[in-house]
Parts: structure tokens; sequence; C-alpha cells
């Protein structure tokens, strides 16, 4: 049995304690009364003398924050060796060098996790199992001192991804923090009355009344809190600046596309042209212009298909029983349709699909993610069926 | 019971047939003829043979090709009332006008509805349920084929809503058409290797390790059908492209609040100050710049909390028994914590959470959906525990 010290009780902190509570002995801290009485009673551990030693003391308070504490408890000499779990891993880093810290005992860390409800209610001891957790040794780090916020990460379940804090740092501006900006900045939209802005500052009932889940889940990480993201934007900000400039580009290019088709449109709806020229217009991309920005949307579109085929959707135990099967499909509407139809046909279950477009190419790689005992029987009667199959 | 007509059996013409052969009697078609047998397994209703006549045709193809189809039904006098579901509504209407087809009895409409599994395999009797679905009338249009598109919607379990076609395009331009256009762009930097593009075509598998829940939602859009999407792009491209140019400016105006406070962390990691100076300058905001850049960002946030609070995230029946009880919470990292312990404590399950900023005060309205019964009660212990409450 460790002994471990979990200062901040907030969602974090109280789900470590929570995740720990079964193997070690967990005391806690909270600069609020309430909230540490609220982590006890929820069971996450024990409350926290500021005196007793402890293996392990993790600090889950906000970034900014995070450096003074660990100077203060390591002058307490309260643990043998010291974690954090910041957003911001160079910051901290800066940070506890320039407060003469013990650098040697020192190692920072990340769960990439999270609730929309926080403090110890929100927290749950399976919050991070399957997740990644970021671990960011220094040069000076004492190798027992990793082994042991190793071994926490394996005990919350998570999976340990060994990093500097730069590679640290500019992997979450691209993966996690520009997911918060575009989330922000698409609800935020909402607000202004988009484009047609005729409802002064809120979208009218009407028009968001015609919202569906797609919108629902590319806005969800815009309720989060500002006065905790503010400050993880503002210390990670040199590495979150250019993924927004370049998440920008991405967007004027295709609003160049778009403006010459809706140039084209905006012709086509006010011109004095017979039915049959406008009909025909408007099921075929028709002048040089057109085709060549249709083009590109169907690129930016690919270009996503490509991307989204590298997030890691299924995660921990499961993605060992499952395999991926890659059939190459007609770049037609329909097209997927018809190859589902053909695997129902085969009798076997598809857990996850993704589809992936090989650029400059009219044709794309289905990836259909399958239990690893149906896959060749899958790959066999899809070959059979005239499928052409595709090494992943 | 009716005859209802489905053409086109994809997942939103399988659904639709799923979801009303219960009570009627469903006839169907599609140009693949595996896929037909494949709808009609799934038991989404009988084929059609081209000539049975129907009391209502649905028209459920790709939008481009959706008034040729309406044109093709009504040349062969099949149905009493035709409508579709595509994605662009204005665009059909020119085309039926400009097709010279009979106006009085076609009522568009769009359901709010998807999933990323197509065709038949994917189609579910309750994918309507509770989801909007947008019915649009023109001034030709005969009331009996209003009220029985409006039948259809019902019957499927939708919310039928009532809107011109104008107002449709404009509406699923910003809240369906620019959430996948951010989806995609926000994969395809994943492809391009993002602001360090080290890797030069492809993210290192040790960074995209470092993704977590929020990547998966934001980006889940983007496994999108690039033939079906760059067609609604295209066909709505006038209301698509100035609200893309609205994210873009919303984009540009945090890009430039990052490169403020970017540039005064480069001066702080580079610099040569003491370590007092250097840490006190983390941990708080120190230049007039500095403050104004970190005001920007939470601006920024807050506006997007604001956003995401119109979004509607439940729908249908479980709205009726939920009701909203909003609550002022000082804007402090763990303010929101203090909050849930307090309602922990009165024994309230909440069952979803919206956080909305009001921009220019220093406090934020948390609004907590909890069980109709439940409201009054949890309104009188957080009056009682000093908390403010907030008429939302």
């Amino acid at each position: 049995v460790n002994k471990v010290l979990v200062v901040g009780c907030g969602l974090i902190g109280t789900s470590i304690g929570l995740a720990l509570s079964g193997a070690d002995d967990v005391l806690l801290l909270d600069t609020s009364a309430d909230v540490q009485a609220a982590a006890v009673r929820r069971g996450a551990g024990r409350p926290w003398d500021q005196v007793e030693h402890v293996a392990l003391a993790v600090v889950a308070v906000p970034p900014a924050r995070t450096a003074h504490e660990l100077r203060r408890l390591q002058s307490l000499g309260v643990a043998t060796t010291y974690t954090h779990v910041a957003s911001v891993q160079s910051h901290v880093q800066h940070e506890v060098e320039a407060l003469n810290c013990d650098l040697s005992t020192i190692v920072g860390g990340h769960p990439l996790a999270g609730r929309e409800i926080s403090g110890p209610p929100g927290a749950r001891a399976d919050l991070f199992v399957g997740r990644p957790w970021a671990v960011c040794p220094t040069a000076a780090s004492r190798s027992e001192a990793v082994s042991a916020v190793r071994e926490l990460v394996a005990a919350c379940g998570a999976l340990p991804v060994t990093v500097s804090a730069g590679e640290h740092d500019a992997a979450v501006a691209l993966l996690s923090h520009l997911p918060q900006v575009t989330a922000s900045a698409l609800a935020g939209l909402l607000v202004q009355g988009g484009a047609s802005g005729q409802e002064g500052s809120h979208r009218s009932v009407t028009s968001l009344g015609l919202s569906g889940p797609g919108l629902a889940d590319t806005t969800r990480l815009a309720a989060s809190d500002p006065a905790l993201w503010s400050e993880i934007l503002r210390l990670n900000a040199p590495r979150v600046a250019p993924v927004v400039k370049a998440l920008v580009e991405e967007l004027l290019e295709l609003h160049h596309a778009l403006e010459v088709l809706a140039h084209e449109a905006g012709e086509d709806e006010a011109g004095e042209d017979s039915g049959a020229d406008r009909s025909s217009r408007g099921s075929e991309p028709y002048s040089e212009a057109q085709r060549a920005a249709t083009a590109a949307v169907k690129g930016f579109l690919r270009r996503g298909n490509l991307g989204r085929a590298l997030v890691p959707v299924k995660r921990g135990g499961l993605s060992e029983s499952f395999v991926s099967v890659g059939v190459v499909v007609e770049d037609v509407p329909g097209g997927l349709a018809r190859l589902f139809v053909a695997v129902e046909g085969v009798g076997v279950n598809v857990e996850d699909v993704r589809v992936e477009h090989l650029p400059g190419r009219p044709t794309g790689v289905i990836e259909l993610l399958v239990a690893s005992d149906a896959a060749a029987s899958l790959r066999a009667a899809l070959g059979e069926g005239g499928w052409r199959l595709s090494d992943l």
C-alpha cells in the first residue's frame, strides 16, 4: 500500500483519489473545506493534516498555480516524488526551475480526460481508463521518480505516453487546445447571429430548432470554464497561435472555392435563363471555374477524411479484440451504402467505420472495424463478391 | 393505412420506411437492386413496381438529383403528394420550378438526423425521434399537401419546424454545414502536421496518442462522404461562404490576442530575468497588453459559453420532464466545483449543465437541468446556502 497525497479536489484530483482508493492510502487537500469534504464523502481519500509524509504527491490545481504548490510541498518535505496534471507542461517546468525546486523528484504528467461536470460530483474512478496520460521527465529526473509516476498512471488504468514537455505542449495545442478554440468560435457565432444576423444578439428560436447532433458534438467543448481555459491558452499561446493560423488558412482556401460557387449560383438564381438551362446547371458543375472550385471543396473534405482516420476512436482493451478490414469503394453517392449491404449479407457486425480518401484519386478506402475472429471470413466473402480489399 | 413510396434506400429513406412500416404500407425503390433488396430485408417496405399509386411519395436521393426524380414521379402521376429530404431546399425549389413541376403537390422537407453508417444497414426506425424536421411549403402548396408532409414527420416521431426554403438554408448553413466544414478543417490539419509540421504528411503516432475525447467529438463529422457533402456545400455556397468568413474573423481576433501572449511568453522563456521575476510573470498577466489579450481570450470563450447554452442538447419527451435552475457563480477556477458540491448536498441529480457567462460581467450563470419535481427543493436549498439564483 502506497501513501498518495492529492492536492486539489477538482474533477481530476478527486477522480485520481477514487481510482487509487481501493489499493492505496489516499490523502486529500483542497483550499475549499467544502470541496475537500465532498471529495472525502465521495470516498476519494481522507483529509491530509499537512504533515503526514507520502510516497507520491499529485498536484491537481489550475496550471498557473501548479509550480508554486509544488514548491510549497517540497519546502515542507512531504513526499518522495512529486507530479502534477497541468495542461501546459513547459510553463510549469520553467517555473519550477525558476523557483529553485529540487528537479530530481518532480515529473510532470497530464491525463487526457475530462467531463462537463467539474469538482468532486463529476469525479469517476474510471475517468482515465484507456485514456492517454502524458509523462514528461527531464534530464534531471531520477529514474525512481519517473517509475513512480508511471505506476500512478497504470494504477488509474491510463496509457502512459512519455514525451518531452515541448512535444506535449505542441501536441495538445493541435489535439486539445485547437478543438477547444474551434468549438468556442463555432458556438460564439450562434450568439452573434451568424451571417444572416437579422436577430441582433441571438439566433431566432426557429433557426436553432433546426440543429442536429452534429452541432451538439462540435460545440460540446464550448461549455468549458473560461477562467481555466483562458489560463491554458495564455500559457500555451506560443504553440496555439500557429495552429489557429493554420486552421484559418485551411478555412480561407475553402472560402475562396465557396465564393466562386456562390457567385455562379447567384447568377443562376437571378438569371433569366430558360428552365432547362437552369436545371442542368444546378445538377452538374458547368464552368471550368466551378469545376475547379468543386474539386477544391472535395479535396478539403477528403483531407478531413484522412485526418479523421488518424484520430484514435476506440481505446484500451477493446482495440485488441478488433481489427480493421480495408475495402476500396467508388467515390459516388451510395457507394458506401452498397458496401454496408454486402457486409450485412456476410452477417458480420461492424463496430466502427472510417472513410479514408486518397488525395487525387477517385476512390476511397473504407476501414471497417470488426471482431478479430470475423475478419478472415469477411475478407473472403467481400473478395468473392468482387470488392477490392486494401491493405491498411 | 396510407400507402407511402420511398425512392432512394439510403440511410434516410430506409429509416423512414422502418419508422412507417408498422402503421403504413411502404413501397421502396432504389437504382441499386442490391440496396433495394437490403432495405426490403430490413423490413422497411416492399418493392415498388413503378406503377402502383400512393398517397405520398418521399424522394430520398442526393440533393442534386432530387428535382429530376420529383419531375419523373410526377410525370408518372404516381402520388397525391410529393416530398423530399434534401439538405438544401432553395436549390430544389428553383429546379422544380424550372422543370415545370406541379408545385401545388410538392412540399420539401429535411430531417436533421444522421449516422456514420450509411445505407440500409445503418437505418433505424427511431432515427428521427425527437429530432427537428424542417417542412418548407411555398405559396403554391396545397394545404392538404402540407398536412400530409407534417403527418409523415409526426409518424416518424420528429418535430416539424415550418420554415421557408431560404430560412432553412440559412439556418443549416450555420447549424449543420459550418460544423461539417469546421470538423473537416480541424481533421485536415492532422494530416498536414499542424504548426510544428515536422512529420511531413502525417502526425507522429506519439502525438496522436495524446488526443482526448474532445478531438474525437469535434472531428466526428469529418468522416462524412465527400461526394455527398461537396454537393451540399456547392448547392448552398451562397449561404455557407459568409458563415465560413464569419468564423475566420472570430478565429483571427483570437489569433491576434494569442500572438500578443505568445510574444511576451517567448520573451519570458528566452529572457535572462531572475527566477522570482519569471515565476511571477508566469502566474499573473503582467503587462497592459497581456492583460487586454487575456481579457480578449476570456471574452472569446464566454461567447462560446453563451452560444453553447443556446444549442438544444436534450430533445423530445425528455425536455418536458426536466427544468432549468439558474445559479450565479463567481468567475474563478473552482467556482463551479463548489456549486456541484452544494447541489450534491441537496441530493438532486443533475441531468445536464450549461455555463452561460454574461459578457462584460465577472460572474457566470450556471444552468442546471434537473427533474421538474426536484427543482423547487433545489432552489430553496441553494437559496438558503447563500447561492444567488438567476431567472432564466
